[in-house]
């Protein structure tokens, strides 16, 4: 008979969740908010209590992607900035006691990077690096077919390969950080910084939402559109590190800024062809999602399959 | 019987060899002018000579380290800036005319990244990134204990990662590589812009060459050694952006730069420490090389051996 896997994906503000079968097909897709923000005590209950909600599919593992840091030989989720007061969390052990079918968790851009190799934009490529550009810039490398996790769980922190030393200052502590230049955080300090579009955004819900920049560059607007073209720009620095490093197949890039695609893109590509080396850049491919908000979910799945296979 | 390797080492001016037992012991070391300059036929020809000169110890298979890239599928050299008229060479092709044993040709810095995870400063760690100083800055990534070679062969072209996008022109064609900074060009340049310093080594043999720069700051030299520390302090961010990227045990520094050590190894650590993000930059050991001129003889043999292993 064929296996159900349940798909997780826990955010910030929410946990989704689907049934995924062994060809990634998504149904009974759910949705609760997390409530990460009241602490972990209460993100494992809203997780458990969402996980009995699919008993009646019969799911035959769980696998879960959460936005933080896992020590898979510990077991610990060592660090989450976005769920309160987690450090060296003994995740596989807490959650242990209370699921009672096999089950892998996994950082959430490693998941959405699985996803996407496995179902995805990535799906027919030997290897790929996957940018998830959200309020921050994350990341996940896979080489030949396997997840690179680094030595602590910390692989693929693309974020933080540095694009200019004496840039921006990043939350990670140093300076001009690619994700200094490429994030929802970024294009809100571009447009604060722009006292024109302070105003001609000072009339719409959240003012410096990105969507909002989005819709202006949509329509015409130059200084906006500008803003988008010189994150494209960046982005491309960052991706000519990773290619010539790394020399991958494939480059995907989701997360909720990836839909202002035709506002950046041909920066981008434009930075990766006059700055790449050249067998790597020719042959890198820049892709956008194609999974989407899905990436997670069915990337947890992947990884669930696999650990059912070995068990 | 214990097997015996010949380990071949293939550089811009000369040719290297040696005999090396399965626990990395060399013997008899030889080497001859490479006479690459001349092209490929010559080099060819005193490669293969070279090789029967060994016949005597019986080896009973050649790795052979070359200044370019091998793409290992088509058994192609692709490119070998060093090597004249070179460029979509049939290596394996031509060389299994004229080579009786079992051979295995890898890139240099491949197989000194190779060698010093056998043998060397990497010999106990999961992964490392080896960054070998030279005229230019080349490098080998190893993960999981596999090396990882790239899709074109060109994974691990440390001295492409862009450390500042407006920074001196690279032979590469783009602006501010790693290289750029850190490298024996890097350091001519600064010299030839130092007119103090330029006159201070004019009476010596190769003025501008980084050894005499080197006893300068030794001998306590403000100007050159200040030159060292900057070289330094532009290392520590590529390491930065490797170690953030790829979350590696280890990264070894060799090449003939690494001869400096002292002058620049502080700055570097330094820049580590306060840019690194906190688990990776803990994690991470910084190691000078422990093989130096033989870690290409070694990691091909340790190259040669695996490939006999599969045969």
């Amino acid at each position: 008979m064929e296996r159900k896997i349940l798909g997780i994906d826990i955010g910030g503000t929410n946990i989704r969740g689907a049934i995924v079968n062994e060809n990634g097909k998504v149904t009974n897709r759910e949705k609760i908010s997390s409530d990460a923000k009241e602490g972990i005590g209460k993100l494992v209950k809203n997780l458990t209590g969402f996980i009995e909600l699919f008993n009646i599919h019969k799911p035959d593992a769980v696998g879960i992607g959460v936005p933080g840091i896992i020590d898979q030989k510990k077991g610990i989720l060592t660090q989450a900035p976005n769920i309160k007061g987690v450090e060296n969390f003994p995740v596989y052990s807490e959650l242990n006691k209370k699921i009672k079918i096999p089950f892998i968790i996994e950082n959430d851009a490693n998941c959405a990077a699985l996803g996407e190799f496995w179902k995805g934009a990535g799906k027919n490529s030997n290897s790929i690096v996957m940018l998830t550009i959200g309020t921050g810039l994350g990341g996940g490398i896979i080489l030949n077919g396997d997840l690179w996790r680094g030595e602590d769980g910390m692989g693929g922190e693309v974020g933080h390969i540095i694009v200019n030393p004496k840039g921006p200052e990043c939350n990670c502590g140093s300076n001009g950080c690619l994700e200094s230049y490429v994030s929802a955080e970024a294009l809100k300090r571009e447009i604060n910084s722009h006292e024109t579009l302070k105003k001609l955004l000072a009339k719409t819900p959240i003012n410096d939402k990105p969507e909002n920049l989005m819709k202006l560059a949509l329509n015409g607007n130059k200084m906006a559109h500008e803003i988008w073209k010189e994150m494209g720009r960046w982005l491309g620095i960052g991706i000519v590190t990773i290619t010539n490093l790394l020399n991958v197949e494939t480059v995907i890039i989701g997360g909720g800024i990836s839909n202002g695609w035709s506002l950046f893109i041909n920066e981008t590509l434009s930075e990766i062809k006059k700055r790449g080396l050249k067998a790597p850049a020719k042959r890198l491919k820049v892709k956008k999602t194609e999974l989407g908000d899905n990436a997670g979910t069915i990337g947890s799945s992947y990884l669930a399959i696999k650990h059912l296979e070995n068990l």
